[in-house]
């Protein structure tokens, strides 16, 4: 058949170890928003549509995930990505990020979160839609609840508490 | 109940063949990214923040997906979505689109990936985190190799090993 017929082939599954069950990791990360100051990590690219609410805004964020609330806590990787304000009547935001990962066993694997962020929420729920490296074919879930906040300035820290189902 | 109640209901799984096991689907399709010339097909629509980086910069995309690395092989479909400069120490995107199939079986059916592309690295595992059509219900990862790049113009051809989890 010509090139653009059957490029695509059926493999084994074993050859990627999806015959075994799936592993759950949990793991809790604390995700530092950082607005003010000399070197912010997350910058605000596009604004939004009024100034009475974040809708139609979008920030693109570099921010460190690291072990423990403190910003100087050891760094485990980055949040990399962006929000979006995707709510007229509340503050809800569409996060799409990846964290990265950079220490020990996890160095170079990422999990990426699609969903929705009610940031004012106590607790919000956000779906792991996918994983590179060790968090291949991953799916899951993060809870995010805000440790602190700084209203001035918007400065804040996060704990994503992250639920991951993967082989 | 209300009619805002249940407005969901439980269906057989066989009836969209979820009870048949998984395949594993593997292709490489080559994806051209080019700015340059009279009809770009990838086209900056946000600048970055700064000049020194990518960070912030947003193109939109629909580039050419062939069946071999030179453009003008048989083209099996488009890329079509975009990529965000979201990493401000490395050269880091947030690389957010649908690959839309156009010959064969595949034929309107696509994948989509969300995930991380630090475009410099040899080898840039993403994941692939849903999909249509006979890529329905899909999982994977794809393994991207940059294949060539023009340094003065940005153009280059990458190579997508795409592995699929699908019904």
């Amino acid at each position: 058949a010509g090139d653009g017929e059957d490029f695509a082939r059926t493999m084994d599954r074993k050859l990627l170890g999806l015959h075994k069950k799936e592993k759950l990791t949990h793991f809790k990360v604390y995700w530092h928003d950082i607005l003010s100051g000399p070197n912010p990590t997350s910058i605000m690219i596009q604004p939004p549509v009024t100034n009475s609410s974040y809708f139609g805004a979008i920030s693109m964020i570099d921010n460190a995930l690291t072990a423990k609330v403190p910003m100087n806590s050891t760094v485990l990787g980055q949040a990399q990505g962006f929000y979006a304000g995707a709510a007229q009547k509340e503050l809800g935001f569409l996060m799409a990020m990846n964290f990265a990962f950079k220490t020990g066993k996890y160095n170079g694997s990422t999990i990426t979160i699609l969903g929705r962020n009610t940031a004012l929420s106590e607790v919000r729920e956000m779906p792991i839609v996918g994983g590179s490296g060790l968090f291949r074919f991953a799916r899951g879930y993060v809870e995010a609840r805000t440790k602190w906040i700084n209203l001035k300035n918007g400065d804040a820290t996060v704990e994503y508490s992250c639920y991951v189902l993967h082989y």
